[in-house]
C-alpha cells in the first residue's frame, strides 16, 4: 500500500454541510463552529458562501460570518462565488479565499447554477480577474464527478476537461466532488487516473458524500493514486438534496480516525472536532451521521 | 487493484444482528428474514445459536426457527454451538452447519464465555467429535482480532496461532471477527498477513463491525490480500455491547454496493435484500443502520 506520509483535510461543514439545514442556523452557532474547527487543527475551513439567499437562504449571513470569525493565522477561510456579485459580496467581508463551482455535467449545471459548463467559465472570468486583483487565493469545485441526477454516469474524460479548465483559469487547486455520492473505489480510481492525464495529482482534492457509505473506502483508493487532499465535514454534517433522508460529506471524525490508524499526519484533533460536532448537533437538534462521533458519544455515555 | 473476481458473502443478520435486540423477535419475523435472505441468494445465512438463553435470551427460540425455515438446496444455516450441550440442541434441530467461536483475547475470552482460550478449544472436542459423527460442517470465529475491550490490542501472532488451531480441529473456515470494530485498513493487513503465515488465505474470513464506520475500507484492503469471504449483516443490524448506540455489523447492502460497482461476483440481490431490510426493520422498529439502505429508501419515498 503507497499511501502519502501527510494528508490536507479542507473541512466544510459550516458550507456544504449547513447548506443542506432547513432550519437557518444563526450566525453565533455558524462561528462557534467555525472557531472551533480552527481551534481543532485545520488550516481550511470552508465559512460559507455568496450565493444568492433566494436560492440557499441558509448562507444569506456568510458576511456576517467572515466579520466575526476569529481569523487564525495560517487558516484559510474559504467562501463559494458563483458570479462577480458573490465576489463583491467576498470582497467586502475581507475574504482571502474564495472557491468556484462547476460540473462535468451539463444538466446538473443548469439545475445547480442555470447556465451551461461553457457559460459558467464565461462568469469567472470577472471574478478570477477581481480574485487576481485583491491577492486572493481560488479554489475550483467540479461536481457531479461519477454521476449525475440528471443525465447518469458522468465520462471521466470531461472532468478531466474541466479540471484542467479551471486550473488553467488561475485555481490552485480543484477539487472533484461525487456531488450524490455513488461511487465506489473502481470508479473513483478511474476518474482519478483520468484526470490525472491532464493535470498534476498533486492539484487535486477528493470531495465524497457518503450517500451509500462509499466514502472511506473511495478515499482510500484514490490515496494509493497520489491523492492527499480530502474534503470533510464535520459530524458528517449536510444531506443529499437528490436523496432527501440520506447521509451527507464524509465525517471529519472518520476521516481522521481513517488517517490516524494509517499513521498518516494530518494536524487535526479527534477529540477536539468531535466536541464541536456535538455542539452543532445539538444547536441544530439532530444526531451526528459521522459512525465515529456515534461511537466517542456512545462510549461517553 | 489486485481483487478477486467472485466473493463468498456469509449473512450473519438473523444472528450476530438480532442477538443484541434488546426486545424479543418473534420466530416468525425470524423465519420470514430468514427466507428472504436466502431467496434474495444468500449461500449461507446464520439462523441462530445454541447458547444459554440465561445469557442470549433473544436466540432461545433457534430451535422453532430451524425447524420453520425454509431449508433452500445449496444454502447452509450455520448455528452458533459453544459446547457439547448446544451440540446436542444443534443435532436435535437436524442443523448441517455449526460454528464454534473462540477469542484472540483471553481477558474477552473469559468474559464472553467464561473460560480461557484454551478452555475453549477443550469444550470444542466433543463438539467436534460430534460433527464429524453426524457429518456437519465446522465453521470458526475468533473474535477481537484487532483488538479486546477489556485488554487493548491484540497480538497479531495470537490471532494467527488460535486461528490455525481452529483449522487443525477440523473448521473449514476461519471467521476472524473485529468485535469492537476499532480496526483500519493498515492494522486489518497486518493482522491478515501475519494470520495467512500459519494458514491459508482462501481459508479465511473477515468479519467486520461498523462501529467507526470503518468496514468498506477494511474489507477493500483486505480484499488486496488475498480475503474473499466476508460476513455482513442485512440492514447493518446489530450494535456494539460495547458502545452502546454505536453502529453493529458491515451491512450486506453496503458491502454489495461495493462489490457491484467493482464488478465482483457475489450472487445477491440487492434490491431484495434491502426490502428484507426494510420489513426486519419494521419489526424491530427501527431504522436500518445501512446507508445503501438508507438512501434506497429515500430515493424510494
Amino acid at each position: 500500500m503507497n499511501y502519502p506520509r501527510h494528508v490536507r483535510l479542507v473541512e466544510v461543514g459550516p458550507r456544504d454541510g449547513l447548506q443542506n439545514e432547513a432550519k437557518p442556523v444563526p450566525v453565533q452557532a455558524k462561528v462557534a463552529l467555525i472557531d472551533a474547527l480552527s481551534a481543532a487543527g485545520h488550516s481550511a475551513v470552508e465559512a460559507g458562501s455568496f450565493v444568492s439567499p433566494k436560492w440557499v437562504p441558509q448562507m444569506a449571513n456568510t458576511d456576517e460570518v467572515m466579520t466575526q470569525i476569529k481569523r487564525k493565522p495560517g487558516v484559510s477561510y474559504p467562501v463559494l462565488v458563483p458570479n462577480k456579485q458573490g465576489m463583491n459580496g467576498a470582497i467586502e467581508a475581507k475574504c482571502e479565499e474564495i472557491a468556484i463551482f462547476t460540473a462535468a455535467s451539463e444538466a446538473f449545471c443548469r439545475k445547480n447554477t442555470n447556465c451551461s459548463i461553457d457559460e459558467s467559465f464565461a462568469r469567472f472570468e470577472p471574478v478570477m480577474e477581481a480574485a487576481q486583483k485583491h491577492g486572493m487565493k481560488v479554489r475550483g469545485y467540479v461536481s457531479t464527478v461519477i454521476a449525475c441526477p440528471y443525465d447518469g454516469k458522468v465520462a471521466p474524460a470531461k472532468v478531466a476537461e474541466v479540471s484542467a479548465r479551471l486550473l488553467r483559469m488561475g485555481c490552485y487547486e480543484v477539487s472533484l466532488g461525487d456531488t450524490i455520492g455513488v461511487g465506489t473505489p473502481g470508479e473513483c480510481v478511474a476518474m482519478i487516473d483520468a484526470v490525472a492525464e491532464k493535470v498534476p495529482r498533486e492539484k487535486l482534492a477528493a470531495h465524497f458524500h457518503d450517500t451509500y457509505g462509499q466514502s472511506l473506502a473511495n478515499i482510500l483508493a484514490v490515496m494509493e493514486r497520489g491523492i492527499a487532499v480530502f474534503d470533510t465535514a464535520v459530524a458528517g454534517l449536510g444531506g443529499c438534496p437528490y436523496a432527501k433522508g440520506a447521509s451527507g460529506n464524509v465525517g471529519t471524525e472518520d476521516v481522521i480516525y481513517l488517517m490516524n490508524g494509517l499513521g498518516i499526519e494530518h494536524g487535526v484533533d479527534l477529540d477536539a472536532i468531535a466536541k464541536a460536532g456535538r455542539e452543532i448537533c445539538v444547536a441544530l437538534g439532530r444526531e451526528p451521521a459521522s459512525k465515529v462521533a456515534q461511537a466517542l458519544k456512545a462510549k461517553a455515555a
